[in-house]
């Protein structure tokens, strides 16, 4: 029936046929390979018919139930037309290898993905297993962005961190070169590997390649399509476990890789930037909707847990009371000292509106700070010291 | 032993002479005026010595218990000094009113500050009662930061909201100048009101006094120091609903400002900016501190409450998935047909990763939006029509 017999018994097969088969996230294909295991369901789909299966099972894709039958029918169409060896030539011709989901070097996170898990990763160049942040945003990115993208990027890459992204105009462009020197960065393509999108990047991809990563869910040969762009950004999504948006504007893609990402129990970030920019209106959206402000690295590092305590000197802890580091009975007295000349204690008190004693204890501890004096005049500020 | 006597029954004249014997915020003070009510609290500061009072009440300031002998001693400076006559004189030369805690007009945020609530404010100009916004920001702010407050506070205030800030440099200023056309603006001072600062701002702070108002807690003789414009920042806070901190650096006094407000219950915001900028680093450490992020005018309309729902058009939802408005079979098959040419129901199907009889149905829905249409060729998208 398809133009090449698959192996059941070969678990790559199996999976490159998946890929093929269905759509990036179908849930009922997910359903029933979880019902069922890949091969056996495979079988099934390559079979002569849906009556081999007990009706009773069903699936809910999009909160629908499709019975069997439906599936069945789904996949027979691309049943038809595969061709799991030409696929996986194609992969080894562009140097690639295919990633099963399950085996040893899958990646951990896309088991959150439940259903929509892809049965396979078509692989070009260096995954690695760092921990990972996903950084994202506009295509129509303004110079701010792409500079904090990039240095962001960078400093995360430097310190061990790995960077996906979509391979896109923007901001996915300026992550990718900002960690594209340390070889942590991975490129998540819509379409197949022989379809990197957009041509124009040729050269960052190349790039990537040399010691990153450009990863594909679906074959080779395929398109990008919107649909695959759609579901491409729940792969960004499982794959970190930080997503930052850099810069999106009110209805950028950006923020469906971030709602994803909120799915999936991922740490959501967003970049602040001028509210008079319409490139960062989507990321204050985010900001009024629970995502994490994040001004550069050290923050996303932070957001890693006990990994990324390493690195940053951590810098702010919030100002309770910036007006001076002196407790208050000091600090009233110590406005209450004229500039130059020295004044008689009880003045000092109807100024700073204290006690004597009071107003002396608060004395005694600006001399030992070496803040004031008595002169022949009364107390005094030290002249060029202050609190 | 006082300059001039202070009728106990002259509730203005106790007020006044709170005003005049302790610093603003000074918490022993309050809880001898809560205990024993202003009048009696003043007799006994005025009288012959600290024995009169029964020796088991104790104050607590700064988290220390102070023995009424102390108040005492802390008051009698001042008390020798007081001179309410002056003081009141002054007031009225600069056609000024004297406003009692509790009367009628007394702003009704004030009692959240609890001991720390002044005996009285002294006002110039017309004070109003509208709901009410604090804009507070750095003093050397940008020309961003400016033209965001100014924007904010004119918007606001032409929508009924008072803004009240502290009259200084910067941001402060910038919030002043774009309410003050509507006279809703309220400028808290740190010294008495014969000694407005800064004094650059005379022509800003006259046009406030023609139809807002300008509001000092101590006597209008009195400078500002720096003690006093911390706790001016009390004022402010507990004079507004909502906060707004537009432009801040890492130690700016808008954040003290933000704290106290936080401490009493009022709503934060901040205004993002460019994370390049140090005039919004303090900005960001709030909205990373849960503080609320607000793009503007209507982003504080709403946080005002049912008042707030007037006058601005809601405009963002977050969007769920910006890829499209079809659901998600019609989004897979429209992406699956060609621009131009019509192909057969079973390509579409392939393509699609879908089954006849669901192509069938989306087709049939794209037909009905318009989007679509059965030629000689098969099924093709209308041109120039889009989802």
């Amino acid at each position: 029936m398809s133009k090449g017999a698959v192996r059941l018994e070969d678990p790559r097969e199996v999976a490159a046929a998946w890929s093929a088969l269905v759509e990036p996230g179908d849930r009922a294909a997910g359903r029933l390979r979880r019902e069922l295991g890949d091969a056996r369901a495979l079988a099934w789909a390559l079979g002569p018919g849906p009556r081999t299966l007990p009706d009773r099972v069903r699936v809910g894709p999009d909160g629908r139930e499709l019975p069997w039958e439906v599936v069945w029918q789904r996949l027979r169409p691309r049943a038809e037309a595969l061709d799991v060896a030409r696929d996986l030539a194609e992969l080894e011709r562009l140097g690639g290898r295919l990633l099963v989901a399950g085996e040893a070097a899958w990646p951990p996170g896309l088991a959150d993905l439940g259903l929509a898990e892809p049965a396979a990763l078509w692989v070009c160049g260096h995954l690695g297993t760092d921990p990972t942040v996903a950084i994202v945003g506009s295509r129509s990115s303004t110079a701010y962005g792409n500079r904090v993208a990039t240095e962001m990027a960078l400093e995360l890459a430097e310190r061990g961190v790995r960077i996906v992204s979509g391979g896109a105009f923007g901001i996915d462009a300026a992550a990718h070169r900002g960690a594209v020197e340390t070889g942590r960065t991975v490129a998540i393509m819509a379409g197949g590997l022989a379809h990197l999108y957009p041509s124009s990047h040729e050269q960052l991809f190349r790039a990537i390649l040399q010691r990153g990563a450009i990863v594909s869910e679906v074959p080779p040969g395929w398109r990008p399509a919107s649909w695959r762009f759609v579901e491409r950004n729940r792969l960004i999504a499982a794959l970190a476990q930080v997503c930052v948006v850099v810069e999106a504007g009110r209805r950028s893609g950006a923020l469906a890789t971030a709602h994803r990402a909120e799915a999936l129990v991922r740490t959501v970030c967003a970049v602040p930037g001028p509210v008079t920019s319409a490139m960062s209106v989507g990321c204050h959206m985010l900001l009024r909707n629970n995502a994490m402000c994040v001004r550069g690295a050290p923050d996303v590092m932070e957001l890693l847990g006990p990994m990324g305590q390493l690195g940053f000197e951590g810098e702010d802890v919030p100002v309770a009371d910036p007006a001076g580091s002196l407790p208050p009975d000091q600090r009233r007295v110590w406005d209450a000292l004229p500039t130059r000349a020295g004044v008689p204690l009880e003045s000092v008190a109807r100024v700073a509106g204290l006690g004597r004693s009071e107003v002396l204890a608060a004395l005694t501890g600006l001399q030992l700070a070496g803040l004031v004096r008595l002169e022949a005049a009364g107390w005094a500020r030290v002249r060029g010291r202050r609190p």
